[in-house]
């Protein structure tokens, strides 16, 4: 499985994903599950996946080569708005199940994929898009302002509690760490390593890309903090007095 | 849907469960999910449903009022130890399906139900079991001291942290509240009243058994302390140095 958060917040744009990819227990590998295209001062996306991953991979081997044919959009590296790269991430999703669907529904494998496309181009604004397996999508609002995809329930708890659109961008980031942490407690098909990304606003390049390992001294001492913090507010609230 | 959580820990069982129902959001309805068979000093069961709540609440009919067959057992009231009433829920859920099944079918409805029965008879050892549609059981056990039903995902993560077989009681309850109410912030089809019991072990008796509505004194104060709380401890951790 998959746990990946991306939020749109005033500061900036937040993205934090897994990288544990499994087919079958027998089967569990790294891979990552997020893509930068960033050409610094000029643009900043990102593209994080989720669902089949042959077809994730082929949509971004679409997007970083270009397309065949002359008449569609070429690279993600030159889609003019984040408008266009998210109807160009559509359109490569299109692409690649028009030459593979028919085969991968013959072998009865689930060819779906969910996709998160975060970023800012010069000249546009900063725009957050959630792209589903027909090449339709969403957009982020301060209504809502992040998307969760995967193993999404564990985590949302503590976004639901802290993240508001005037969050500060490190605290963004704190809490996808913390958000992440609670998936991995409950939920073994969610793993380390962690790709980290963020975006400030108006500034075309990533404040950070950043992988976490096992041992990161941050993330460790977070999860090590977060743990007992819990566990201390836990233990100062008086318990029931209506119980014998 | 329901978020029903129980625990079997050393000084006894906690069980806390929603009483929300929707069949469809247009309709949606208070309905008490979980059934309290009480011989003070002699028994203390409870059976808590999820699923089709016709078929949970004829399979409690079943077992209130007895079988029709002469030769099954006869009342949850009458079972002589805890493994007896597993296998009569069992039995009471095969033969509402040997009636319903059919006709529920041709209707296009899905009838599973899931059902946890927890509770301890004079002579008979504190048992929790985790009961099918097919009417096949498990039994908690040290290693995994709770079952969840329903949408447990929310509420799993500080039931991870907190419980231990060791836990007192009250911090049982105190956490199964807590768990309810993440739960309920990240998911509208959880919702209040909740229903709350708990038996100590080898007293054969509820040591509670309690209706918690919107505007309960000690729920509305925990919840409270708990957000503040969580959000302290988020405030005084450290955010990333590592983000520019």
């Amino acid at each position: 499985m998959t746990y990946g958060i991306a939020m749109l917040i005033d500061e900036g744009l937040v993205v934090t994903v897994d990288s544990r990819t499994h087919a079958g227990v027998d089967h569990v590998s790294t891979f990552r599950k997020v893509t930068f295209f960033e050409n610094p001062g000029e643009r900043a996306i990102f593209l994080m996946n989720s669902g089949n991953l042959s077809v994730s991979q082929s949509v971004v081997n679409l997007l970083s080569d270009g397309f065949p044919e002359p008449d569609r959009p070429q690279r993600m590296t030159a889609a003019p708005t984040m408008l266009d790269a998210a109807k160009m991430v559509g359109a490569a999703i299109r692409e690649v199940y028009r030459v593979d669907a028919t085969d991968l529904r013959a072998q009865g494998i689930d060819h779906s994929v969910l996709m998160i496309l975060g970023g800012q181009i010069k000249g546009d604004r900063m725009r957050l898009f959630q792209i589903y397996s027909a090449g339709n999508f969403i957009e982020a609002s301060p209504d809502t302002p992040y998307f969760l995809i995967g193993e999404m329930k564990y985590g949302k708890p503590i976004i639901d509690r802290v993240i508001r659109n005037s969050t500060p961008l490190n605290d963004a980031l704190k809490c996808t760490l913390i958000s992440m942490d609670s998936t991995m407690r409950s939920n073994v098909s969610v793993g380390l390593p962690l790709d980290v990304a963020a975006i400030r606003r108006d500034t075309f390049r990533f404040a950070v890309r950043r992988r976490i390992e096992d041992g990161d001294g941050y993330f460790d001492d977070l999860r090590r903090r977060w743990g007992e913090g819990l566990r201390s507010v836990f233990e100062s609230m008086p318990g029931p007095t209506w119980c014998a």
